[in-house]
């Protein structure tokens, strides 16, 4: 199929790779220089020009944004309207927030354009081993271009779906990261103790390689942990520092929202928050109180 | 190799078939006439007697114990303690707390038998699978009798490893154990949030499909999850109701006894106690509360 | 001083009382013709109509609204506009989310109408103790009705102040729950560890008593605990069953938005929600898992 | 009454001081000279002999024991022990593990010497304000020596009392220590959410001081934030480090034994746990996992 993949970051220069090494033919447009220079060396046609790259495509066309979530969608989408027409298919491949992209699908089907939210995990793996695709919105149109997912995900038949109507995609991406982050938690804190247990002077890499087979934790995120810990087992030179983006936010708020409890999910973003703050006033607080009703001594910085 | 299972549960049974099926004469313990009798239809050796299967096997001799945790195990140590010689080798697969493992290993060091201690992971799936296996203790004697090792685990050179000096091997089995419960209850709360989610009619075996290729959250567990909700999407007659046991336990409070904060590890062990409190008394305390401050209507019986 | 109360429930016809006992005039206004004739029952005047209370009221006139929360404050301003007057003082005393106050005293102030913004708390015991009054907005304003504070906070001269901007008090007042939600599920699961710890035979209240004077935790939370464990110390009738309003709802949020991790306040709120689920999607996905890799029984509904 | 006092420490010389205030005779007993000068000089007899003091006083004796909780208990008990007869009166004030006082009390009860287990809360308050007593052990007793408790407590009547049987005295206040964490960890979050919005430049202790009238949330833990935050509003100097004793380890445990999910008394251990955590390996490891799946830049030292 021909596409138009507007964004070549890290994900979207990959995305359009696999498609283009899978024989489709790829547009990629990025207003960045450097971004489409080393786009082109990888064998796909580039452009700067939204209007240019859609020129070229044939009608209806496939429009894949892989930008960052929020107001660039926006904004994207924008610029995208005057050359869209009739029948084309834009698909959101970002972690934009459900809402929006149920907002965003309405708004374009009144120009009878048809909006997909296609939720994308797999990070800088996705490139090889394929990508995870949930994928919200008319289901024909899912079908109709079916290739290009067929393409992407790890195999023809697997790692994509229709999970349903707009927003479904990103919906499910975005409980796809609440467990990603409580499943980091967790592999995190159990590493931890098993760092902090000197007296069993454990190897935690030859431990998770051993998990890695048989047990009930293995995981492709164990198997990431192999490869961090055999190449640096104390995680020396690593701050403690753990940035987080949306989804892990929306999901609390979801949840809370659903009047589901979620307290793993919901702490594995805390712990991340806490990571950040440098001199917690909470912390301070309970100390100033303790010297207040006992008399403990505060350590001072 | 020769080796008696002691203890023909579940796990016994189908740890001593597939060493049986691995090429090892395997002699089954169990005071149970109807495990005997299964056992002995699988193929392999079966006596009721710790000192029959004993006198049978040529010393230095393998005792592989896999009976319940605590008190089962001390007994078990004292019934064998008058038919062991120097140079056998108590194996311990079972999930004892590690401390025991630590002080029952030195005990036996007095007799010069050597005390192995084998977290063991797999569950049902063992037999086919193979199992994970952490083990504590004397190095050599692991590389010595380490064709057990080798037919129990899921390839030869994966999937076992010797881990550390005695206590090492249920040490890394009880957090093994503390990560499985965080990363269930974060897959647990995400398919919660997914099924609350009337307006998108997720297929949650579907969504979950789509997650088992090249998703950051693919692993085992999730291919369990899949089967489960395939098999009963809404989890329909199954009651609200999560038994633990006791890995959990000690890992929170191996956790705060070392200093580490392991919120994640901690909350999930806290909502399977949740699950089983019928008619929480710290809920009707906060009824009762709000009434009295604020004059709300609480719900009754 | 000349007010109109608009909103005669529990909270509003409480309030209105305690302005009028300390002589102000007070109009209380309210659709609901029980609510008024109750009201006409405490001695001071009522009204079914807006525009005739605020008619007989002296300008610049001071308006307290205590109404619910959201849009029907929206609504109760919309159907005030028209009678009011440059000068006037319009007061949301309920427990609104601070950032629509922000919003309607902007928009006030376009016609030269005051609003200040009045966390309020206290609950049905601040008739006869007095309200706590966190107040946001115009400075002098509030200053120039501070007969109204004196007289409806526990002293003239304490429980009551000018905290900040407009907004600034209905923040004031969702923190100030969020750390009541914290607190009494402290008090909550320690009542609950003390009740079943059967061995002891423990008095609560008794308990509960004895910390009343001296002990660090002691608290008006603490008087009201004492209160309901006279009067039912095994809380028999009262179901575990905790609502929430959105003052919890939002401190959570705002601490995301402000990155600082509360949690604390956020297990607080999700153990509410926990209260209220009947029959918890995530345990029952917890024993499938736990059947599936484990072979362990499910219990049945 | 005559009591001797064993340890002078900061808790031990108040509650001395007080009793000797109350009309009672008190020996204070402590090995260090400078605490016993230091006592000596608040009027009341002191000693550096368990025996000297033991001798000066009337059989059947009251001997109340301040001393650090573990070790130093079982050895001031084996010290006494040659000193004390029948019909003697042993009371730890300390916060000794329930478990421990309920063994000390069976073994004394062997020569016939009463223990009592006494929680006792107030801190550095307790000199002028009395302390909050519970009292475990033999009822007769705790009344016969009923004007010791009266004269420590806040009031004749209010703020002591026995109950419960050996043990049960220490539960209490085990539990109330629980109860202490949770709640000083819901201010010090609420506090903090208002500090970090500088918007409002909310005047903390202003805020706090609002709350002590009137509001839901008043406590003595909130008079002495007022306080602390009147002393030092942005808690300038103090490190975000807040030490831990017993009690809530304590808690935390039995709470898991007992089956009961007490997830905020268990949060407030654990950020305080990781208020010490100096480089958090689990915040590293996330950092790295990140970095493997995402391509993520890692934030370094």
């Amino acid at each position: 199929m021909d596409i138009a993949m507007i964004g070549l970051g890290r994900m979207g220069a990959n995305m359009a790779e696999r498609l283009h090494r899978g024989g489709h033919r790829v547009i990629g447009v990025d207003p960045g220089e450097a971004a489409r220079n080393a786009a082109a060396a990888r064998g796909f046609e580039v452009s700067a020009s939204l209007a240019d790259a859609l020129a070229k495509l044939p009608v209806p066309r496939v429009v894949w944004l892989m930008v960052p979530a929020g107001e660039v969608v926006d904004q994207t989408l924008a610029a995208l309207a005057p050359h869209l027409s009739e029948g084309d298919v834009v698909i959101d491949g970002g972690n934009s927030y459900y809402k929006d992209s149920v907002r965003r699908s309405a708004q374009l089907l009144q120009d009878d354009i048809t909006y997909l939210d296609c939720g994308t995990s797999g990070g800088v793996w996705g490139l090889q081993e394929g990508y995870s695709l949930m994928i919200g919105g008319d289901k024909a149109t899912v079908e109709r271009i079916g290739d290009i997912f067929r393409t992407l995900a790890p195999a023809a038949d697997r790692g994509w779906s229709h999970v349903g109507p707009s927003g479904a995609g990103h919906y499910c991406k975005m409980i796809h990261n609440g467990i990603e982050y409580g499943m980091m938690q967790a592999y995190a804190e159990g590493f931890a103790l098993m760092q902090r247990k000197a007296e069993f002077n454990l190897d935690l890499a030859e431990v998770a390689r051993t998990w890695q087979h048989g047990s009930v934790v293995r995981s492709w995120l164990l198997d990431l942990s192999v490869e961090a810990l055999e190449k640096n087992p104390q995680l020396d030179g690593i701050a403690p520092y753990v940035p987080d983006s949306g989804e892990g936010r929306w999901t609390v708020a979801e949840a809370i929202d659903l009047d589901v409890s979620a307290p793993v999910i919901t702490l594995s973003l805390l712990e991340r928050l806490r990571s950040r703050e440098g001199n917690s006033y909470s912390d301070r607080m309970l100390s100033a109180l303790r010297n207040q009703f006992g008399g403990h001594q505060m350590k001072t910085d």
